[in-house]
């Protein structure tokens, strides 16, 4: 059992990579209608309360009229048991309009990876959970082919293999839904997971994380590789992003590029597109991980 | 007068960065059916003649079955004069169903820059050429507006005021195409030229690189910056490329991008999108200038 | 003159491009050892006055144990005059035991260029000054060469020729000094400025920021091009830092990189890298005029 | 047994991702004082047996006065048996004064990839070479630690642990150098190995590839992230090298960097490190083993 022996073995590192204070924290993600003396109230209810801010940043968007906020504080000494914080500052959010979200690093979120019959994404966020870098549970994989359950089977992670047939589509998500609530999965993560899920699906389970293996929004839908081939562009990239009815419309959060020249051939765009997929994959999936992203409209804040 | 006072003082700094070698060379550029015994038959023209070679390159791209070449020797000691070397040439290139283009470092190029009312491209392409940058001769500038004149002026170059008006297009286009004859122009820069040329123009004159304020083919047509914007992406890019008569849809030189974050408005994608334009083109202009770009069906092949 | 010419003409542009967000604010940067309530304090100072916050970010270094700060609020229908804010702030900064500095967008800094005898930097400055991508004054360029006279002249600067001679460092640093003082200099931006600053100046004024041709701390000191080179690496860069009495060593602002080969030359690293500078350079002081940059220890605090 | 189910079911992709041509080549590797006809002869010698050439790409060190050449062809077809070639290119090298190599895609190169504690680059280069990315054989992982044993034994790969201990440098480096016979390795790639080689042991066995955890010659040495951390630098980077008997200063094959702001601890740079290193070790790889470095002085050609 490699992943056990790792753990041990890894102490050393785990404290510098893990990405925790070595403190309790809640984080705030807020936004509401702009207007003067939110980040003074804000403020304030955690001053009064003991709290010591340890990150808080803000965004206007002068267009929208909208005024976003990521709020981070210590928990030792905070007035407010966690269950109470939310009653507590609900008093303060109505009058200001906001939608806001809270969040508690004691609790661990809970990820289903769904794959399709490539394991390059899939490979690199165990690797990256088993050294500590995201700081979640994952419990699930489901996927529609049975080809990386040996890699579910190695990191003692459950694999639920779903076939996808014609005119089942309905039933299929239906067992999807159903896997995603006994686990209690929080969030999806489709590390190329190479079917569409329905709008209807996105309505019932909305925290869907995707890579898409292009530049958004150049190559949309299937084949961007061979298509960027055809095109003879001089770069290429991936995007991951939240998954909306639209599909490869939803949320950008991470892009990134490289560079490619006429030597390249379809076999080695899909070579360092597998890479570059892999770490913007990671990367957002670790920026969801630290409510990071404040998703408004079809953008993303991402307070970095 | 400026560009005088700089030219001897710069001296020094010119040998350093001319990109010449001090002598003259001869350039072909070569693609043909792949077949046994290419690279030795023009290798041995070359050397039986007494060249030495100083650059060679070769591209196969299998799938077309083509065979592209970038052959660069020196003139010093060489056997033909110049003047014999494309007849002397035609007996290899013949049989091998070659298309090919022989060039000579002695010859500069002739270039008019084509401007709207941004200066930012234009006053980038002066410096360069100022300092040794870009070995050709600037005799034109064209506008379809009145605001550059002055930076003309200031450089010494003549500067072509057509403006655009309805239903004249022909005529217009005539004026274009009249001025690149009288002035004996071998390649036309859209140095943020607002305009679109016709296919017609495009058709009578074909050597002409754009500059698109995009990271093609997302957002192709006008507003992209406002576009990227809406759509919410996280990378920038501009594009140079050849024109064909589809609009943003020609051979592309070179491309770049830079990160935006939510910070960014419509107003930084434009100012941060001005510095990726104009080091882009200026790419794409050197390495045309230099002969290292091969052109085939829509793609390129840049020997740099 | 141009530059009238051309401030006329882009009025259209210079709305998109100033970075003003067309009303006046002040921007307060401030550090102290870390506490609880400063950001609720700070917030509320601004709030119970009437002031809306655009802009608030804040960074804790752990283990120096500091907050740092920046916070830019309107002052249109703020209760205090600008003149009164700073003693009135006082009053809340001295028991946090903070450094702090006061800055309002209508006071437009004074910038002195120094060069030597390269104009790459010193032209990319002044066309986005020109641009209105600098918010500054740019009233004076000293050098040490009179080469790049005709530059100043054009663009209506003061320029001053002070030649370095041996053993006159002294005299020749007391008529720099005597020159920022009559021009009230607040910034001075060595633009290739190819002499040595001793301490006693630095001392004696501190606001000066630096471009090394290089990607500090690799090939501190002279020729990192040719040493670059030498040492055979696939990548050169360009540092832009503030100026400390210990060379090359003083805290970095921004670098950047770009990718080199085995065809690349010295001279071709020196072409690559005057992009990198003019680049690098720009965006460092952009970011101090917008008051950006806090700086603490060897460090900086980039708030972009 | 992960890795045999991964071969059958990835069938599909190896072709796509294999980076062979599906057919057999030979590649020539020479470099020798630049005089005329090189090209002509070398092309000539492969021609006239019959060969096709796939790929010929040459440099010319103008200050070293040298040529330096990789040539692949197809050896369908080709009249001579691979194992009279050397002979009979000898003919032609000798008096060219040339050194050179040459190499057979059939042969696979025997890699022993050595380690310490840390799993990141050993993972990501059994990762690629099970993905097909890397055509080499990996039948030994060599240790100063026994951490890492159970990924050896994960892909049936031999794990020899030979701990460090004071005084027993010279016998620690037998027992290295009889393995390296014993396994008839071709390559040893250092995948974050904490020791140093002594100059002996590089005499003896030469072809070594270590990776850098810094953008060398910046931080060469012990700790370049905390180094980093503490001079405030604004990107990191790292550096695949041979290595020589003088640490760290080895010819350089490969360098990438990414940006860090004053956010990133010591742990980030850690991490943000580490993607890096099995990035920028990977590509040198697998530049070495499609035979497209060549290494003169201290520098090397990459003919990528």
């Amino acid at each position: 059992m490699i992943q056990v022996a790792q753990a041990s073995q890894l102490t050393l590192y785990d404290v510098e990579i893990s990405g925790t204070m070595g403190f309790s924290t809640a984080t705030l993600l807020i936004s509401c209608p702009d207007q003067q003396g939110l980040v003074a109230k804000i403020a304030s209810f955690i001053y009064t309360n003991g709290g010591n801010i340890i990150h808080a940043d803000q965004h206007r968007d002068e267009a929208a009229g909208l005024f976003l906020s990521r709020i981070e504080w210590q928990l030792e000494g905070f007035a407010l048991p966690p269950s109470q914080i939310e009653t507590a500052f609900s008093a303060i959010a109505q009058p200001l309009g906001a939608s806001w979200q809270l969040r508690f690093s004691e609790t661990m979120p809970r990820i289903a990876i769904w794959v399709s019959r490539q394991n390059h994404c899939l490979l690199d966020l165990l690797w990256r959970h088993q050294a500590g870098e995201l700081l979640c549970k994952i419990p699930l994989i489901i996927s529609n082919h049975p080809d990386l359950e040996a890699i579910a089977d190695q990191f003692g992670i459950d694999y639920h293999h779903l076939p996808t047939r014609k005119n089942t589509r309905q039933a299929h998500e239906a067992k999807q839904l159903a896997l995603l609530q006994k686990y209690k999965i929080d969030l999806v993560v489709l590390a190329k997971y190479m079917q569409i899920l329905s709008p209807d699906f996105v309505r019932q389970f909305s925290q869907v994380i995707n890579i898409h293996h292009s530049f958004l929004p150049a190559f949309v839908g299937a084949n961007p590789y061979h298509r960027a081939y055809e095109r003879g562009v001089k770069i290429i990239g991936a995007t991951a992003h939240y998954v909306t009815s639209d599909l490869d419309a939803g949320p950008i959060i991470e892009q990134d590029v490289v560079q490619i020249s006429h030597r390249d051939q379809v076999s080695d765009l899909i070579r360092k597109g597998k890479d570059l997929e892999r770490m913007v994959l990671a990367r957002a999936v670790r920026l969801h991980l630290q409510n990071r992203i404040l998703v408004y409209g079809n953008r993303t804040v991402v307070f970095a």
